[in-house]
């Protein structure tokens, strides 16, 4: 735990549970959202987009704060929607995968504080490939899951509480929709009393059965982790991530979100125009090298390469850029490999 | 996914979640449950306890029918509850770990198809150690959870979904509580279009991140239980269990349930009059075998010991009986030892 709490950068509590981050997002908006509670939501992608739908389900009245896809996020409108009111929490996705996109979440976080409203972090594909901050940036639900940058098996959703989590949490006039995932039960049960636990059984009892050797797999990771360094890992990824999209341009190539936002964890790279995006995705497999395609309304014009923890190294930014530029010339484009080839090194080299 | 259907003894559908048999149980009520919806809940023990608990936060209105602790269920009493009527479904777990008791499905399962109503059946600790059969039973949801009696790594939860399941889903007016698990869901996204799948946006797309590695080991152990065979595994617990209560009864122990109704998957033993049940488990640890305490009201006065899978043979079961019975002679009672292996082998031989 103690861990977990140096990576997230935080005194709070970090919950595990079983699932994805998905269901610790589930889980951090069921604990805190009553019924009609309003929950603006910044949707810049396909994981924000599934946000609102968790909003209502679990009885809340989701408002949207739309960004178009890899686009920049202007914190100004986002305060004009904050100061119409009337909002009990404010949540974002901080690494957008879907658009290969990374989010100023500090700076939404000095909004979420000024305007006194709950922060809830989405931090994915982020937490250990780039830096998060959960007491400095002020959030107060940070979740994450166990399998992208922190490179433990899948399996772990995670979730960090912090104290004006737990006030709403406690001050809930209706019980939360979910039992399992109610994240106040873990205070009621297994937080020791000097972390502010209640122990109402008199003694730690785990509210939910949790898969014990990914607890185990996690803490090695977690070591791996913080022996790198978490500075050293961060620029790891941003090396990396600069690497590869110097690479893909100098084949001719352009990213999709504005520079200056490209996620340092997965790079979102626009289609040539008239290429079968699956074809082009298939032959790079051939090379030996799974890059994803885009995702609803992106679907074919786009295809996205994650380099995250071991795959944020020259070896494997190298392979994947000379397993792109290789099925592009198959495809008949041009593409200077060895130009690109050479990106990588002078990059990693700097 | 057709093993499990063999284990399971379903043409259904079996679907898999991360987490354990309880986030299983919160799946199906929760998919459900409308505002409002009457559930008729069988409370024989801690297990069962939980399920009011969940109905009640998914918006349901939970009517408890209490069975005393290892205790018989009596049939008549309960269909005068289920006459009484308006019950959108019947709950029930099939054997109640916290007091080593297996209670009757197939003959609950006649009444709940007698009156109408769903039949959600918790089989965490009896799937693939007791027989269970789902469609002959009539049961509409059955949950369970890789690590019990299938032997496979902690991690997922499994629902089996039935006909009559689905179409309860479909017709509801209010959506479930839950996203993520939302089973429904399920059928929108991921089952294929022969067996009843809708596949919603055209291909089919997992609801929820699944932690693969377990999915392999849990294939690896369906092949295993598949391969002892179904009624050869049962007949062994059923052995195991025989042999375990002869022996603890030759030392003079007693069983808690009914003795028809004893688990052959747990048994809880009463701790005798006088006897510190934490220093008397402790005392069993030291000699290498771990049995669990008793939960709540039953705290103090049972031990349990869980005899599932590789654990319900003649090697492992001697084990235990020589644990207990040398842990009761340093704590100053008499228990022929030499007896109760003789029980156990003698059970094993017959």
């Amino acid at each position: 735990m103690d861990k977990l709490r140096r990576v997230y950068r935080t005194q709070g509590e970090v919950i595990l549970l079983p699932g994805s981050g998905r269901m610790g997002l589930e889980a951090a908006l069921a604990s805190i959202v009553e019924p009609g509670d309003r929950v603006l939501v910044v949707v810049a992608g396909e994981f924000g987009r599934m946000i609102p739908e968790i909003v209502k389900r679990v009885g809340g009245v989701p408002v949207e704060f739309r960004v178009p896809p890899g686009g920049r996020l202007d914190e100004s409108r986002l305060e004009e929607a904050l100061e119409r009111g009337g909002f009990k929490a404010l949540a974002m996705v901080h690494n957008e995968p879907s658009t290969g996109t990374l989010y100023p979440a500090e700076g939404v976080g000095r909004l979420a504080r000024r305007y006194g409203v709950l922060y809830l972090l989405g931090a994915g594909s982020s937490l250990g490939g780039v830096d998060v901050r959960v007491d400095e940036w002020g959030v107060d639900l940070c979740i994450s899951c166990s399998h992208k940058c922190l490179a433990a098996p899948m399996g772990l959703a995670m979730v960090s509480v912090g104290e004006r989590a737990w006030e709403v949490m406690e001050d809930r006039k209706t019980p939360p929709v979910t039992f399992l995932n109610d994240l106040y039960r873990w205070r009621r049960l297994w937080i020791p009393r000097e972390r502010g636990g209640l122990l109402e059984q008199g003694l730690r009892r785990v509210p939910i059965t949790l898969p014990v050797h990914l607890l185990y797999a996690l803490n090695e990771a977690l070591d791996i982790v913080l022996e790198e360094g978490l500075e050293a890992r961060f620029e790891r990824h941003r090396t990396a991530s600069r690497a590869f999209v110097k690479a893909v341009e100098a084949m001719g190539l352009e990213i999709l979100p504005d520079e200056r936002l490209s996620s340092p964890t997965v790079t979102a790279v626009k289609v040539p125009e008239g290429v079968d995006d699956s074809k082009l995705r298939r032959r790079i497999l051939d090379y030996g090298v799974l890059v994803a395609g885009g995702l609803s309304e992106l679907r074919g014009r786009i295809f996205r390469v994650g380099h995250m923890a071991e795959t944020a190294s020259e070896r494997c930014i190298r392979a994947a850029v000379t397993a792109i530029g290789l099925a592009l010339r198959d495809m008949g484009l041009k593409a200077d490999v060895g130009l690109a080839v050479e990106e990588v090194s002078s990059v990693f080299r700097s």
